[in-house]
Parts: C-alpha cells; sequence; structure tokens
C-alpha cells in the first residue's frame, strides 16, 4: 500500500548514538516521561494543574466528580502515551509499560459500547456528543488516541488499546461520511485525520484512508457544516462571528479552522498554525497514498506560501497571536508572534510527508530548522519547563503588556493548555523516524543525526552507521557495516555553501533534488566521508519583512543563534555587529556548545532626556551569541535573534 | 480668586493673523462646524450614524424612539458647542448662533426638573441614573456640558445654557459629596472636574470648586466606590474583572480608571491616556487654586512620568492598545499604539495648566509640541477627515491584523465613538487661548502664533503684536501697539539650540525657566525681533527605548516630518538616511510647506529567499520628509517617523 512512498524505517531499527540528541533523548525518556506522567496525575506542586487522569478515573466510573481543564485535556494522555510507545521501542521499560498499561485499562473501561471515548461528554452530557464538532475537539482527541495506539501497539505488541482506538475509529466512520444518515461533519481542530492515517498504516484497513480523505474533501464545502451543527443548537451565526471576531482574521468566518474555502483551493496558509500544518501533513499523505493530483499540488502550493513567506529563521509558525495563526505574506514581528512550539512540530511533521512523496532537499531544510530549533527550544535542558510562544526576541518587561502576555519570559512548568510539552516528548522519543528513508534500493539520509539503522533492501537487510559531533562539527563519516549494494542519498543542507562527500578517492556532487547519489556496491565496512562546512554565517532576511531591516542573525550550521541579557547585559536593542570575522568559543554554560563572538559596538544616550539632537555614544563591546534552542536555561532575561548589523 | 495663576486674555482680545493656523482655523470655522453638525444630526452619506441629536430629541419628548449609540454620545453636542462658543468669540456668525439656540433650547426640554440631564438614562431608564459610575460616563457629560456652557455664555452673553449647567452642576453638588446621605461617588471617566472648575471661573461660586477637590480627593480611596455601587447593582466584582482583564493593564483594578490609588500616590501614569490626562489638568488647575501643596506636587510628578517616559515625540499619548493606556515607562512602540487625539489635546490641556501656576517654557514646549504634530495630524487639511490614533509608522496591510486594527490607515469621516473630531474643533477654534498669559504686569508669549492681543495690565491695557511665518520661519517681530510698561517674557523653545531676542539694540538672555523678560517702558511702536534658529535636526531617541535603536527622526523648528509613501515608495523600512546635510525644499503638495530632503540609501535583497546568507545591495536615494502634521493628505500609504540612521 505504501509503494509510492519513502518510508522510514521502524524505531526499533534505529541505534541513535548522537552526542547532542541523546543527551536530549536521555532526559525525555529519564526525566520528562515521569515528570509529565505526574503532570497529568496532578503530582507535582506548584505548577498548573491538570486534571486528566482524574476526567478518565471519573469517566470510568471510579470516582466521583466534575470534569476539568480543556474539553481536549484526553489528548495529553494519549501524547505521552504515544511518546512512551516511541520510547518503548528503543528502550524497554517494564515498570513505565505498566503505567501505560493502567492508562490504556482506564481508557477501557471509560469508552462505551459503541466506541465513543471522550471523558468531556461522558461525564458532562453525552447527548451533547458530536453537535459542536467546531469548538468541541472530539475528533482531534480521537486522532491523538489512534497515533497513540498505534505507536504503543507497535512497541510492545498488546493489542488492547489498539482495539480501542479501532472501536473509536470505527465509530466515527459510522457518525461521519457522505452516506445516508451520516453527518457530513469536519474536525475543527484536524489531528484526526492522521490518527487514522496511521491506523490504515498499521491495519492495512482502507476504510480509514478513506475517512481521512473524506474529512479534507469536505473541507470547506458549502454549506460549511460548522453552520449546519449550529443551526442544530439553536445557535445563531451573529453570536460566534462576533464572539471570535478577533481570531477569525481578515478573511471569511472559519479561516481559523482553514475551513473557509476546500482545501484545493487554498493559495495561502491562514488561521490557526497548528491546525493548518497538522491539515497540511493529512494533505500530502493522502496525496501520497491515493495518487491525488490536485490534492497533491494543493499541498505544495501551501507548504510554500508558509516556508516562503510566513516562517521564522526558527521554523517557528504562527506570527499572528490573535487566534495563534498565520498573519499575511511577510508579516513577521519578532516580538509578539506565537510560534507555538506544537506548531514547529507540525511544519516538521508536514516536511516528513512532503518528502516522502517527492524527495527534495528543501524539505528537510525546514525539517532540520525546526528540530535544532523553533521546537528545542520548546523545552528546558533539564526536561521539565516548556515554552508554549518561541518568540525572536523578548524583553521581559514589556511581555507584562496585556497584548503580549501570552509570551512566556521562563519556562514553565505546565499549562493549562499543556499541549506543547507532550507533544515535544513525542517528538524527542520518536526522532528515530526523522533520519532515514527508503524506497526500493535508495537510501536516504535526511538528517546528520548519529547513528546506526538497519535497513531494509530489495536483496537484504544492511547496516549504516553514521558517526560525528553534528551540529557543531560537520565532518562526519558514513560506514556501511554490511556489504550491500545500494543507492545512497545524503542531504546537503541548504545552508552549506561548501561541502564534501567521498568514499574510496571519488568524489560525489550534488543533484537537482539538493541530494548526494552515491549509487556502488559497497564492501562491508565501506566509508563515506561527509565534510559541510560550517563557518558561522549572518544571515539576512527578505527586504519585504520589515521587522528585520538593518539587521542580521547569526547561525552556524543548522543552529540559529541568539544573544543573551546573561552574556551581553541589558538593552541589547542598543547593540551592534560589525563587519568583523565571527570566532567560536567552546563552552560548558548552559551545556556544551560553541558558542560565537562578533567585535560590535553598543550606543548610549549622550543624555537623559527622553528626545534629543545630541547624538548617541558609541562604544565598542565584543557580542556573544548561544545556540536559539538554549536560550532561558539561566533565569529571565532578555534575548534577540535578529541583531543591528552595521 | 485667580491672583496665583497666570490666566489668558479673553478670546475676543485675540486675533489671529498667523498663516499657518489662520488656515486651520478658517477650515475649522467655515467647514467643520458645519460638518460636524450635520454628522451630529445624522445629515452626511456614508459616514458612521451619530444619533447625537436625535437622542436630545426623544429625551425631551419630540421624537419616539430608542437611545442610539454610546452612552456618553451626548458629549459630541457638548464639545460642538463649545468649539461654537470659542468660534463665536471672534467669528460672530447669526446662522450658527441660531443653530446653537436650537441645540440650547432642546438641551432645555430634554433637562429633568431636579437638573439631571443625560438622554441615555432619561431614554433608557431614569430609575438606574447614578447606579454606574465607573461605566456609564454621565458625569463625563456633565463636565462637557459645563465647558460648553461657559464658553457659549461667554460668546454670546445668553445664560440659558449656563442656567441649564448649573442646575446639572448643583444637581450633582446635591448627589455627590462626603456629607450624610451624600454618595462618595467618583466618575468613571474623568473630566466633571474640569466642567466644575469652567463653572467656578464664571460663576465664581465656590462650591463648584470644592465639588472638584472632593472628586479628586475621593479617587482611589478605599473602599473604592466602583465597588460600593457595583454590590448595590448586585454585579459581582470577579465578573467585571474578568471582562476587564484585558485593559485593566498589570496593576490593581480601576488603574485603567486611574482609581487604584488616591490621586497625590500616584507616582507613575497608568490606564487610559484621556482620563489620566483630563484628571492631570484638573489636579494642576485645583493646585493653583487652593495652594494644595500635596496636590501640586503630584501632578507635577505624573507630569514627569508623562512626558519624560511615556510621550512620543508628536506628544501623542497612550502606548497600549488595550485600553488606550498609558504603559510602562519607555514603552513606545511605533506601530501599535493607541496615541488618541483626544489624549494630546488632554496633554495640552494638563500643560497650560501647569504652566498657570508655574511658568516654566518645558510645559509649553509639550504644548507646542502637541498642536503642530500630535493633536494637528488627527484632522485633514480639509477638515472633514480624523485620526481617532496617531501612530508613528503604518504599513497598511499590517494595520489589518486583528490585533492593530484599531490604527485606521486613512482619517474617517466620523466615528461610533467620535470623541476626537470635535474635540480637535474646539481646539481650533479656542487656539488663542494658548498664546499669550498674563500675570500682574508680566505678559508670558508662550506660542508663537501670530497674532494681536489686548491685555490688561495693572497701569492700563496694552496691545501686542506678533508678525511672523512660524513654524517656517524663525524669524518674528514683536511689536509693543500702545506704550506700555512692562514685563515682556518670551519662551525659548527647548529644541532652539540659538536664539537672539533683541529689542533697541538690546540682546536679552534667557532665564532659568527657558523664558526670556524684558522689563522695560515699551513706547508705543516698540519692536522686539525674535530669532529662533530653525536648521533642521535630527533627534535621538533615548537608548532606554527599544523601538527607536538605530533610527532618527527630522525635525524643524516644532515640526516632527516623517517620510511617506507618495514621496518615497514602498517598504519605507529598506530606507536610511546618511550622515549628509539636511535640505530644504519649498513646495505646495500636499499644502504650502517646507519639506525636508536627505541623502540616503534604499536596501534592496539580493535574492528572493525569505533567509540568505547574501547580503542586501545598497544603491543611493534621496528621501524626502513632510511635517507630520501632513501626513495621510494624499491617499491611504505607508508612513515613518523614526527613519534607520547610518
Amino acid at each position: 500500500m505504501e509503494e509510492n512512498l519513502l518510508r522510514s524505517p521502524d524505531l526499533k531499527d534505529i541505534r541513535i548514538t548522537d552526542a547532542f540528541w541523546r543527551k536530549r533523548i536521555d532526559v525525555a525518556q529519564n526525566i520528562s516521561i515521569d515528570y509529565m506522567w505526574k503532570a497529568i496525575n496532578d503530582e507535582i506542586e506548584g505548577i498548573t494543574p491538570s486534571g486528566c487522569m482524574r476526567n478518565f478515573r471519573i469517566a470510568a466510573g471510579l470516582e466521583k466528580g466534575d470534569f476539568y481543564g480543556f474539553q481536549f485535556q484526553d489528548s495529553d494522555l494519549y501524547k505521552w502515551l504515544e511518546a512512551v510507545g516511541y520510547s518503548l521501542q528503543t528502550k524497554p521499560d517494564s515498570e513505565l509499560e505498566a503505567r501505560a498499561d493502567s492508562a490504556i485499562d482506564l481508557m477501557e473501561k471509560a469508552q462505551l459500547d459503541d466506541g465513543y471515548l471522550d471523558t468531556y461528554y461522558i461525564i458532562k452530557d453525552i447527548g451533547k456528543r458530536w453537535t459542536c464538532l467546531r469548538d468541541m475537539h472530539e475528533l482531534y482527541v480521537a486522532g491523538h488516541m489512534m497515533e497513540a495506539a498505534c505507536a504503543y501497539c507497535k512497541a510492545t505488541g498488546k493489542r488492547k488499546v489498539l482495539d480501542i482506538a479501532c472501536r473509536f475509529a470505527d465509530h466515527i466512520c459510522t457518525v461521519f461520511g457522505p452516506g445516508e444518515g451520516q453527518k457530513k461533519g469536519i474536525p475543527g481542530h484536524q489531528e484526526v485525520e492522521l490518527g487514522l492515517l496511521r491506523l490504515y498504516g498499521v491495519t492495512g484497513n482502507r476504510k480509514y484512508l478513506e475517512q481521512a480523505k473524506f474529512f479534507l474533501d469536505e473541507r470547506g464545502q458549502q454549506p460549511c457544516y460548522f453552520d449546519t451543527e449550529a443551526a442544530d443548537r439553536g445557535e445563531k451565526k451573529e453570536t460566534y462571528e462576533k464572539a471570535w471576531s478577533r481570531v477569525q482574521g481578515r478573511d471569511l468566518p472559519y479561516n481559523y479552522q482553514q475551513a473557509h474555502k476546500p482545501v484545493r483551493e487554498q493559495k495561502e496558509a491562514v488561521g490557526h498554525a497548528v491546525r493548518c500544518c497538522y491539515m497540511l501533513s493529512a494533505m500530502a499523505e493522502c496525496a501520497g497514498l491515493t495518487g491525488d493530483e490536485s490534492l497533491d499540488a494543493a499541498a505544495e502550493t501551501l507548504w510554500r506560501d508558509i516556508t516562503e513567506k510566513q516562517m521564522y529563521l526558527t521554523a517557528g509558525v504562527g506570527s499572528q497571536s490573535d487566534g495563534e495563526s498565520f498573519s499575511f505574506d511577510y508579516d513577521l514581528p519578532n516580538d509578539r508572534m506565537y510560534n507555538e512550539t506544537c506548531a514547529s512540530i507540525a511544519l516538521l511533521m508536514s516536511a516528513k510527508r512532503l518528502f516522502e512523496r517527492l524527495p527534495r532537499s528543501s524539505y528537510e531544510d525546514v525539517a532540520e530548522r525546526a528540530l535544532f530549533n523553533g521546537i528545542l527550544s520548546g523545552i528546558s535542558l533539564d526536561g521539565t519547563r516548556f515554552f508554549y510562544c518561541n518568540p525572536m526576541e523578548v524583553w521581559p518587561e514589556r511581555a507584562k503588556r496585556r497584548a503580549d502576555m501570552h509570551i512566556d519570559t521562563v519556562r514553565q512548568g505546565w499549562y493549562g493548555c499543556a499541549c506543547c510539552p507532550t507533544n515535544v516528548l513525542r517528538t524527542l522519543t520518536g526522532l528515530g523516524a526523522y533520519i532515514w528513508s527508503r524506497k526500493d534500493d535508495t537510501v536516504y539520509l535526511n538528517q546528520y543525526i548519529a547513528s546506526e539503522a538497519r535497513i531494509s533492501l530489495p536483496g537484504g537487510d544492511t547496516v549504516l552507521e553514521l558517526k560525528g559531533s553534528y551540529p557543531y562539527s560537520g565532518k562526519m563519516t558514513l560506514t556501511v557495516r554490511e556489504a550491500a549494494s545500494l543507492n545512497l542519498a545524503l542531504r546537503i543542507p541548504g545552508w552549506c555553501e561548501s561541502f564534501r562527500v567521498s568514499c574510496g578517492g571519488r568524489e560525489y556532487e550534488r543533484s537537482a533534488n539538493g541530494y548526494v547519489y552515491l549509487r556502488e556496491a559497497f564492501a562491508a565496512g565501506a566509508v563515506i566521508s561527509i565534510e559541510l562546512d560550517m563557518t558561522p554565517r549572518k544571515v539576512y532576511c527578505s527586504a519585504n519583512v520589515p521587522f528585520n531591516a538593518g539587521r542580521a542573525a547569526l547561525t552556524r550550521g543548522p543552529l540559529v543563534y541568539c544573544m543573551e541579557e546573561a552574556d551581553n547585559g541589558k538593552q541589547l536593542w542598543n547593540l551592534k555587529m560589525t563587519d568583523s570575522a565571527v570566532s567560536e568559543q567552546r563552552r560548558s554554560e548552559p551545556e556544551e556548545m560553541i558558542a560565537l563572538t562578533i567585535p560590535g559596538l553598543r550606543e548610549e544616550s549622550a543624555e537623559g532626556a527622553l528626545y534629543t539632537a545630541r547624538k548617541k555614544t558609541v562604544t565598542p563591546k565584543e557580542l556573544t551569541f548561544i545556540p536559539y534552542y538554549a536560550w532561558c536555561n539561566r533565569g529571565e532575561g532578555e534575548m534577540q535573534v535578529w541583531v543591528r548589523d552595521e
């Protein structure tokens, strides 16, 4: 069923040895999984309450009480369980498995006979289920359950959770569809499409694929289902439009949910960024699985709008705080965007699925940008503190203005809407899926994450081992551990101006799609040498973006850098870079890393007045930059990515 | 009763001959007064409806219908009537007077027997009057009625409107006060204090002064009256706090209304900027009239916080869009503030009253900054289009983002909340009050607005005539038309680095308070020559303000300049000034003015990518600036005050 798509090896066949990522995965597996389990069980003092597991116990009839939290609170368990599923595939842990099984038992007890499972409606009023897809996230929650079930079943071989998910999916396939008596519903928050596609992948049952496609095809059709169901509820359309006018943006109603137009007619990314990128992921995957060319083209169009006109340097998306949403092209303010961690993860997921249908390095360049910057900044180095928003600059006092209060200036222990922490967790424990891809006898190395991979080829398995100290060093070796005849494709990152890929004295060139292909019969032990130039570089932003005029950012390899108050003092806006060369500085705080320094200047007022004709004084000042992902691990302070540049 | 204060001559004794301002006053008197009368009578097609006069007709029993508009809609008539009162003092107009009399007749018919007059409650439910001072603006409306009555009575000698206002004021003095059975109420929007002080000035009745002082003294006391009356209404405090959390800002509840602390304890300007500056005006005037030193010191403290840390270059105030309010010190974003036209007018009013108790040029510097920039930008050159917000830079597309939709990119014909148009109108028709002040035998020339003034001195009247072409020329003459012995004080503006004041061959120096004093026995026809250096200057903003780092603004004399798209093309952010000299360019579009030009540079992207390591290309480009007050008289387009500076 997947013959047209490039697929990754199973997680169990990948062993990540990478110094940079291993540390983070270890923290995720050893600390964050436990921390988040306790968080959703309300066992941690001093953080925002969750209520998630208590809701399940109440729904299962094991405890009395009312539902607590957001209507999508169940998804916190599901994303945690998905992360556990990935973790167990590479690191068995019977205690953790027992915890997960206990949660699955609760799910089973809470599930209704017809397969429905959403603790909000089970506790509140089951008669009202499926009456407000627009707002109530039942399908979103269902999608996360399906993703979790597939991951956990794959890890443990236990079918119980998969059966629960299939029962819910079957219920959904009965309630929603084009047939008579079925609701032509669409999810208010896309995600169920991805869950159904996973279920299709695991079960091979084509109806799940068709149901996913139904949800995509139905989206944006007229009359809009959100209006239909609102009328059924007796709700006036104006009431909603008025209440949501602040987030619905400039276009038609429902652009927040990308339901303003059929998906094939959406040329610009609008509305809630996570919704949009989950939808884009599903569009790309569905297009690849079904050969639907118009869906494929629409996915490509949305992708290009996002990545060429609406994406931050860190692969953050969602530049408009109202509605955590996309804005118009080139509207990329540095200090008041959302850049939700989940949105960068969703963009990573889109990149992977777009690549799987058409191997181009540009997709994986965005994936890399997201992994090393916009996603990793969402979790503290110690694995227990999280960012929901990931701004390009922070002036802590300003973030206390009402309009900017969505910007946290220090990572938080939990959130009322805690979508991001577990989303990062499942990304880190499932990281192996982003490194290698295969189709026929071609193996793609997409992300330079040191690892050993067993990969099935038409002529038998091979084992490939990538070694190196990426992202701080660009020198790597790829060893073919078992003799094999294959076509190896290595991504040359878009940021890399000079590279060298060689094997046995022969050098290889980059192809049009950004990959270097080596079609060889490799002997066991054959070594491919890879060198990517990692000279630190100033990066400039398109002149169409007002906010970065006169500024540059420092990058080195895939890493975006930033200045922090801890290294540079207050009022970072008064610092500017000179034209001098950038130096590298190996340091151990806040962790082992290569910092960058550049001779710069510091401006100060010539006098105390608010306005004066006296020019500012300028003194030399060395500027220090650390990688963006590591910012805010030394307390609250200013931060700036785009820095004035002489 | 006013012996301690510096006071301005009556408007009828001032004849404004100034080319710059005469044009605007003529437009105000010949076009805007008529336009606004028609607007509040709903006689203009295609603009936002008002309903103001219709409300009065309904309240007067002459028409059936429901109240329309905001609860403070009456104030639009009152500010119009105040403007008419000023206009008639210098330009009799029987037709206009008849219109005003017809409105006053309506007011009389609508007024209740006990003096109460607010069409909202008279039409809606009179039983609910005075139950929600926090939100319902009855005292605000009353204050504007009193100001209007004083102006109109002074112009025409007709007492009817003054009697109406005194009846309302007497009613208010009965209902509110410290006595038994009286409510310890405070206005939710300050203004009645100013109305009462005017009424005190016209009637000499000290109870109006005492009532104004009561409202100031009671403000911020505990328990807060807003809570008391809310409890009486059966309203939960939490309901209000939740609904208003977005505008109440960081501090306690009611900082939006400056009722979070007693006025004498308020060290920083917070909350709604117009409310704050009306309050400050009343504090300064009350302090001067009563000799209350703690009130005086509190006014000075607030003034300094505003003008030294929270004021835009144009004398705009209210940098936070939520709540149209002050923010924290140095938080002065260029593109998303409020800078309500009314707030700059309120700041002008504060400046005048602070000056009247203590003559210092710094107050009048701010008054000048407001008059020539932040206020004048609020009205189009043709007198029929208005800005509510006055930003420092505009990118029209961005102003369509939800969070920035309060920023109009073209002036509007009217507003649902139409406070600003009539406020500008009363400022322009009453402009004469801002030029001269007198105390004992000292005459202060505060604003260089060419005019002839008859001024009473202890030894008899004198007539002074200022001639010149300010603000475009700094050369002026002041002629003493009738022989007089007096102490002349001429303000040397803070922006002026070099000046010359001479009379009969003698030159005069600036005193510590920023004025040049000439104590002389002037013969009839004596001429004082004034020369203020008007070389265009780059102005820099304090390094404490992040938003203007690396930028400068061009000014010339009192005028702040800006770049417009009409002169410089799109993407103004890619333009920067060089260190070259600024040139002056006399031009006639959008009106007769001196524009400024400076050699500059234009940056363009080296390639189409959103991010690139290729440096931008730079080409020479002459930059053209026009005065800020004149911006947006040539259609919609970008505008920028603070420009990148090499």
